[in-house]
């Protein structure tokens, strides 16, 4: 009985944001390798919720309700309610998709939601990483940008947090039909990714991080003009 | 007595790499930066060392000896023996130094030395920030980049781990000259940052990264080409 | 009245994609600085036209027609019908607001509708230019994706063809609150940046590029596999 | 002989600076893909010189002259008599090499050594290039940091300007090794880049860009605090 409530006790929920351009039921590539990292989570007792962003309403902006048929609440209730956080993007012009950069933009509207004693944001305490597949260059842009805008929204970030499939130079075929699949680099990253993620969200989750940055504020103001 | 042995067991130790391009004594505002943040360091009782990468012989290259006079190796050495690990940069042209470019090239020779039962890297365990000044524009990029390459060697990166200055739009005077000591957004980023790196550092020797990368690479395998 | 007719033909025609987050009539402080742009466009004799992409229906694709209620047909007739394009973006986590990249990726679409003679790109022969503001860092990210972007689109970047306003370090007033309009740099880049791209585009309409893509794709596979 | 002399007056130079790591005679990429495009402008009457920086002597800095045993003087000398300079890097943790940004950072000095009359820099009227290899991605990054730092300098853009090869996610083989010299993208690419640099040098040499910065400043000046 206790191994039971051990377990409920244990249970990580982990939320992927699919941030590709194509709406269901279009084949996204990145879906197929999320879905692969969601199968190695659940081989850990990790829940996956797998969100596809452009099937849903969501409003350019940088607040957390934009009003109008704007779905970002509902989803961003579901980022504040898990404990590993993956944004998934395909590369386009070297960079991160506009599903994905607008994900992050409605994020920032997060930061008012500040958690009152600490002065913590919604996003503290949660572990992120990141998936990204293109047919070609640019998997290094999307991952440091994504993990480092998600540090700065309270995530923390454990190595090797990234898994990427790219092809090599020029267009070419996309990771499923590539055969990304059975790439093993793409395969060792995704497994190191997963444990690491998992790892980091429990260890996370017992040993919640104390900074009260509403006391560092204060001191910075001491000290500044 | 056993308080003392809990202290000195528990005492952690901050590495920063200033990676200015300026050789001692010339005014480093990067170092000035350092300073601020390894005086925090000392109050919450984590050691700090600081090297100046451009006072020591450091070859180009991708290996953790190039031989000849190279100082690298003993650089590598402080490395491996640190719990925090923060790389202060200038900003030129928009990125990282020359100088950082170069340390972290030369941390790519790490992969191969890597822990004989996990297979981890000999950064894994460890925690990494980043300190960045520069006149105007940059600081995203060049702790975005930084510390996800530190990510793949093996570092954790809590919330907020960057700290920075930057003045205006176009060239104008440095983080020293311009007063940055008081400014307020810097000010309260290197309390996250110092704050965010030593909970995370203690966290992190108390529980070590037990994930099995040579384990994973075998299960890699045996699901690709 | 040759030199009237000599006025017509030489009439150049500047266009600003504003890649504002926000639809009219909010206030835009990417527009302001456009609207400066224009101004001094309007002195060398360059007509401009701005257009707030977010203001239309613009569909996720990289196709050059979604269907549907899709208005990027009617954007990319004037991208086509400009000598000068200038892409303006504001700044979100450090890289181009989610607005720009979406532009850019439908501009994805333009690869295949190229020139049947020569197998150029819709853009080629195009100048380009960049206007970013944003209340801290990031314009150099916006800038150098943005521009090389468009070099791969067919675009000719002149010297100098960013103009940007950011405040200092943390967030802080943009553009107009910051009094934005009477600082030197950007006022200075901007000048700088109409007169080479006005320069240029003339340049080039008076001297088409007359580079072969297709001639060279043919000779280029006489010695690939 | 009218010819003979048009030929002569015609003939443009291209300077390729190749940021290897490594030293002669190891095997650099990034050589093999230079010597490439070297070949590509001989056929167009365009004659190359190569310069392996890490041959040389150069000092970490921001200025055209670091003293000491400082080989950049002679170097800054040739890029300033070249029309077509094309920086060729190799990716080291997915951004241009040390070397590569040990070049931009010493160009800052350049600045400083305007025209008088006009207040151009020295680098204005030059056309530039990049060639970029690794063993995988990162192509976009340098290419767009490198060749952006490079219009701020004084340099042109022509359309595709950039050339790379990079292999498939994660370690492999690079560029000679994985038989790039076959590889259908980068053949075309390079060719592209080739016609399109000469194009322009050509352009830019017969009609030199007549913009007097100096009297922009004095213009900027008038409405700024």
């Amino acid at each position: 009985m206790s191994q039971l409530t051990n377990i409920f006790i244990m249970s990580l929920k982990a939320l992927f944001l699919n941030c590709t351009l194509k709406k269901s039921p279009e084949v996204s590539h990145t879906k197929a390798l999320i879905d692969k990292a969601a199968e190695l989570f659940q081989d850990l007792g990790v829940d996956s919720e797998v969100i596809r962003i452009v099937d849903h309403n969501i409003a350019f902006g940088v607040s957390s309700d934009e009003g109008g048929d704007d779905e970002w609440p509902q989803i961003l209730e579901k980022i504040k309610a898990c404990d590993i956080l993956v944004i998934g993007s395909p590369i386009w012009f070297g960079v991160r998709s506009a599903v994905a950069q607008m994900v992050l933009e409605r994020l920032d509207g997060s930061y008012g939601d500040a958690e009152p004693l600490t002065g913590q944001y919604p996003l503290y305490g949660k572990v992120a990483g990141v998936i990204v597949t293109g047919n070609e260059d640019g998997a290094h842009n999307v991952s440091a940008n994504t993990l480092f805008n998600l540090t700065h929204l309270g995530c923390t970030i454990p190595p090797n947090a990234d898994c990427y499939w790219v092809g090599d130079a020029g267009p070419g075929p996309s990771y499923i039909d590539a055969g990304g699949d059975k790439h093993l680099y793409t395969n060792r990253t995704v497994r190191y990714m997963v444990n690491n993620l998992a790892y980091m969200a429990k260890l996370l989750r017992d040993n919640p991080i104390p900074t009260k940055l509403k006391e560092l504020d204060e001191a910075a103001k001491m000290v500044s003009d």
